[in-house]
């Protein structure tokens, strides 16, 4: 039995390195929480995974989990075909990719989850480019505490045969989605989305505190709100709408502009009532008002996607 | 066969009948599209259903169905103990029902769907118990589409046994709801969840804007953000973060309200990179500001819940 076992357990020491020899061996540089994340999910796939950081100290305990710790910069990027970037912001990805050897970045890719702009998204390509690398952008979707799992999404944007070429290996991270090739599609997601996560979780608080001027619970309001209305009716409501957003017509036979901003302004004056804060649905009024002043008050409330365009019709309104 | 199959029919007519029977009488008071689906409802489920509008010429079809037509609202009120008003506002309600002969209102329920405030739905309380009716308020959460159907939520609020006593018969309209007795209730919820709804469509509205300045489609935002982000991170977020509102108690070791207001920067430097409406992040920056003065900038987004509750906290923060 002993023996057994002790057989066993150099099979599976064996199978591990043969796997390990199988994957790309990835250098992760930055180890904040995220990107301590990100080297720990390499390492739990078996990557080869290289780290560095600013500093050392935080690459101790994924050391002692088996990464290789980077002396240097140029070290560390040499050390794979596949550099994931993690980062503060794209000033800091420059401040430290910048102290490698000349040349060390050549024939590479870079995948950068730093946060930025889509202007630093393109122009990281160029600078990637100019020393001979590739360049993919990432926009991790998640917490720290999710990561590695299939169903953590990153969203990506690149070159497609480059994400192709490094699909699996950017798998360990999480669920990979690629967006196009256009360099500044995963900020721009990420971006959208994140404003969209506030306004919604803004929309939420705002009702909750109107609820509960009657003594009615958040949680008990969510389970109405969460649990029915956000995924019965309004994320119908969106899906309806879309086609309108992309055709730039919206009619208005089943409700307009004009109706919804009756009920805004009933939102708008139930707050002052109430007694709660009205300066978001003034918000929401006032760019109601500004789709009607546009002329489009016999449209459907989708038309709002032209006041955010920022794009001015005909009609009465004016700059 | 022919003479099985006349049986059958003529059973069914029976069952009909009798089924008619069982069925609480119902009047509808207000015709316009929501009252006349309301009242088509109650004569698809057999229910006697007797109809008045301001304008009688909104009643002929539902009379050629079947519905029995009043002459006068005295009429109306008179032939059923359940009378279900959908007019435009509380203003309107009052100028029809005051035109019913003294005491023709005793001993009945009125359930109103008409919009209007909270206040309008606490006074009407009063106003109906000085006729001795029962008054229960009725939120309509669905389009005049969806009326009929049992997930087609209508929400109630009002004295829970007046609300037992006719369930079954207010099932006909579509899925039932109770609130609780503050007669309120029902307009806060239904103002609650339409705030929430604008404020969710202006936020996937703006970011599909956002993203659309690089050529996405909505229906391609859409796709990532309402299959995906809405249930499976916003959702999470807020049911996660419920419990802190209600404990008004909101620790910041898992993200806080400084980092929010840099990912909110974002979205608004971003926004206007990209020539698109400014005014709707700026307001989001322009809130977790207001929490942040308030010494809130170490604590969690649901924070934001104090800020649009109205409170001070004792923090940097002034009125
Ligand atoms: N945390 C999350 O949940 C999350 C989610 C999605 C995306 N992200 C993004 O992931 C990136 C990293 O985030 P994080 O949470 O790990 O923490 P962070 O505080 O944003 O970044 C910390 C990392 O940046 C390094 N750094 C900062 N300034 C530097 C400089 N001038 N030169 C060299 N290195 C510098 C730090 O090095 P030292 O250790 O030496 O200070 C550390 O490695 C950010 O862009 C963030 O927006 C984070
Ligand atoms: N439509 C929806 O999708 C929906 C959804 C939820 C809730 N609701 C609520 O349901 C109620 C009815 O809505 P609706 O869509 O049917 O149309 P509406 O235009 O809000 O109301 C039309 C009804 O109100 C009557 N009316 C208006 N002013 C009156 C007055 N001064 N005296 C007597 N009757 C008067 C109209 O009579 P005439 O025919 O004589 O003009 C008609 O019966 C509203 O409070 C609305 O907010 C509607």
């Amino acid at each position: 039995m002993t023996h057994s076992t002790h057989e066993q357990h150099e099979q599976a020491a064996v199978i591990g390195q043969r796997a390990a020899e199988d994957r790309t061996p990835v250098t992760v540089i930055g180890l904040g929480p995220m990107g301590a994340a990100l080297a720990e999910a390499y390492l739990n796939q078996g990557h080869p995974t290289t780290v560095w950081n600013r500093t050392p100290g935080k690459a101790d305990e994924l050391v002692a989990r088996g990464a290789r710790r980077a002396d240097s910069v140029t070290g560390a990027v040499t050390a794979s075909p596949l550099i994931v970037v993690c980062l503060k912001d794209y000033p800091a990805m420059y401040g430290v990719l910048e102290q490698a050897a000349d040349g060390a970045l050549a024939g590479r890719t870079l995948v950068n989850h730093s946060s930025g702009t889509p202007e630093q998204a393109r122009e990281a390509v160029g600078w990637a480019t100019g020393r001979g690398a590739e360049y993919l952008d990432g926009a991790i979707m998640v917490p720290v505490t999710a990561v590695g799992h299939p169903d953590a999404k990153i969203l990506y944007s690149g070159p497609r045969a480059v994400f192709d070429t490094h699909r699996t290996a950017l798998a360990a991270m999480g669920g990979t989605t690629y967006l196009g090739a256009e360099p500044e599609l995963a900020v721009l997601y990420n971006t959208a989305l994140l404003g969209l996560m506030y306004a919604t979780l803004n929309g939420f608080l705002h009702s909750a505190a109107l609820v509960g001027t009657a003594g009615v619970k958040a949680a008990t309001f969510a389970e109405l709100a969460v649990d029915w209305f956000l995924p019965s009716v309004v994320n119908p409501i969106i899906v309806a709408g879309v086609p309108d957003v992309d055709r730039g017509r919206y009619p208005g036979d089943l409700g307009n502009m004009e109706m919804n901003l009756t009920a805004i302004d009933h939102v708008l004056h139930t707050s002052a009532q109430q007694g709660i804060d009205t300066d978001h649905p003034a918000l929401l009024k006032a760019l109601a008002e500004r789709a009607v002043a546009a002329g489009r008050g016999g449209e459907n409330y989708m038309a709002m996607a032209e006041v955010f365009r920022g794009r001015r019709t005909g009609g009465a309104g004016g700059g």
